[in-house]
């Protein structure tokens, strides 16, 4: 068992000011601060800015694909480290941009598990959504053409996060949704994984009950505790099969990653249930229900989210679903090609 | 709320064999490993020599005293990072050394919390014993004089943790029972305590529920994983009252630190019970019984623990236990000097 930690995590409402002291225990004297264009927007990296008291250049990147990155990295050089701010994606640049900083070769010689083992700039993560994952996991997830690759390694966590809800205010409802709905999978696939431990199975569980009843109940200080909790279970224990069925929803039809994992979620889950009784039936006990594929499904509903998707291409997607074969391997299922088909056929 | 997590964790039988990755991943050259001389007796440094493959040098150091601690800074120079090999006095020892070694002052200058802030060489924790919770904690404890101080800051907390029940096997039956009871200690008083959070007390419980069952039912991995989480616990919440109590029966008969500490906690608990009944409740589920200072008694009546210590000295006990402010302050209820006194009176 291998636990990866950020090492420094400050949480609540108003944590944003502590960025001076995190500034110095990292030892930063000049950072770049990493955001995009919808932060900047919304005036959130504004107050990350204020608290700061170190010199500092912004740069604004686009998504997470690999000239975006190459690009970030490119503006390293005169930095002693990283400030992220943003949610999955600008986490995901700035992360593959320390790595790639760090790294001899070009990006596509880091795709993969643990090839990223160089030395690293601190990086701080400053999450504005309540929660992607990346502000406390080891890995990057990084678009390249049609396919997503992880680029990851110890250099990869964040040296300090800060996780202010305040930051999370201005987000827009549905947003906040997708968010809340990743981090709730997030948790529930370390529960489900094969590489579940002692640990994430700690945090999975009140993870998730911190998320579902946040969000019936909005509570933005319970939501990012609960996201946090299963964002560490993930870190450990990574995710699982509806991860993989997910990516090619969001790559074909452009689905929030967050919605992408919902709508396959409950027929993933029906079809494995047989080789997870008691856990599943522990999940299930978050959304005071029998069965988690209902719960979630109850709950979905409630929110009103919705889960349509081109149907008539369950076996194209299937194969898609087949790249991405270490979410895949942490099932305790092997999903066969034709397995997976069928779980797209009685989706959503 | 803050959490400070080691970076990294490596965890199960054999795990010593990783050294060498972790050594690069901190960016050792040249290597000071610390131990003891019961370490050293038993043998036990020398697997983890074998293991590594760098330069290092072997200081052998006594208590955890201030002497000791100034001794071990002085042998830092010429080395860029400290493995410590041993139990929760090691761990203070290098813990300290490194932490005074990055600091402009004496020793004196860091006792209290949080007075710590300077950089630091890169250390490796690896306990001999179930763990002290020091391979996790931001502190050390520091002995001068007739008193216990806390170190404490960013710099203390390890670089990387390796944790191989394999290590322990080795050692006495009692002394193993003393390590064990004090992690049980840390989990329950972690999540009795004011400090405490969602992230505590998702590990404190699983972590005290482990503890038990590996006692009755003896089983090193499972009691390693169980001291973990119940020491990553007590690093985010802290002990309480309990430890108030037991350091002055350390320093004034020596019994050990973790037996100390089950001797006055079932008085402790009885007079706090009021103040916090269902944590209580839920502590004492892991002991199958109703109410936790019972299942706590049972359990030691069971495993044979000796709890006698000299009566008569509950005022001059309870005035000793009046100086460990921090841990004091840190319980649900205010107890006053005439509180502890009659706790001493009613225990063990």
């Amino acid at each position: 068992m291998r636990l990866r930690l950020p090492p420094s995590v400050r949480f609540g409402a108003g944590s944003t000011t502590q960025l001076p002291d995190i500034v110095r225990e990292c030892g930063m004297r000049r950072a770049l601060v990493v955001t995009d264009h919808g932060v900047l927007a919304a005036r959130v990296v504004d107050r990350v800015l204020d608290a700061l008291d170190v010199p500092r250049t912004v740069y604004v990147c686009g998504s997470a694909c690999a000239t975006e990155i190459t690009a970030c990295r490119n503006a390293l050089p005169g930095h002693d480290g990283v400030i992220a701010v943003g949610g999955g994606s600008v986490l995901d640049v700035a992360k593959a941009a320390v790595a790639l900083h760090g790294s001899e070769g070009p990006l596509e010689s880091l795709y993969g598990l643990e090839r990223s083992q160089g030395p690293a700039l601190p990086l701080v993560a400053v999450p504005t959504t309540p929660g992607s994952g990346g502000e406390v996991s080891s890995h990057a997830v990084v678009t390249d053409g049609e396919r997503r690759h992880a680029v990851s390694g110890p250099s990869l966590v964040p040296r300090a996060v800060v996780i202010d809800p305040d930051l999370t205010a201005t987000l827009p409802h549905q947003a906040m949704l997708a968010c809340a709905l990743d981090a709730l999978m997030h948790g529930a696939e370390a529960y489900l994984a094969r590489a579940a431990t002692p640990f994430s199975d700690a945090l999975a569980l009140p993870g998730v009950r911190r998320i579902v009843s946040s969000l019936l109940s909005p509570d933005p200080e319970e939501l990012s505790a609960g996201c946090l909790q299963a964002n560490l279970a993930m870190a450990q224990a990574n995710a699982g099969l509806v991860h993989a069925l997910g990516y090619p929803l969001t790559q074909r039809y452009g689905i929030p990653h967050g919605i992408a994992n919902v709508v396959v979620a409950p027929a993933v889950l029906r079809a494995s249930r047989h080789v997870q009784e008691q856990r599943d039936a522990d999940l299930a006990s978050c959304f005071g229900a029998h069965d988690f594929a209902d719960g979630l499904t109850a709950l979905l509903d409630r929110l009103g989210v919705e889960r349509e998707f081109p149907s008539g291409n369950a076996d194209e997607l299937a194969t898609e679903a087949l790249l991405y074969g270490p979410v895949r391997a942490n099932w305790r299922f092997d999903a066969t090609v034709d397995d997976m088909a069928a779980m797209y056929r009685a989706a959503p």
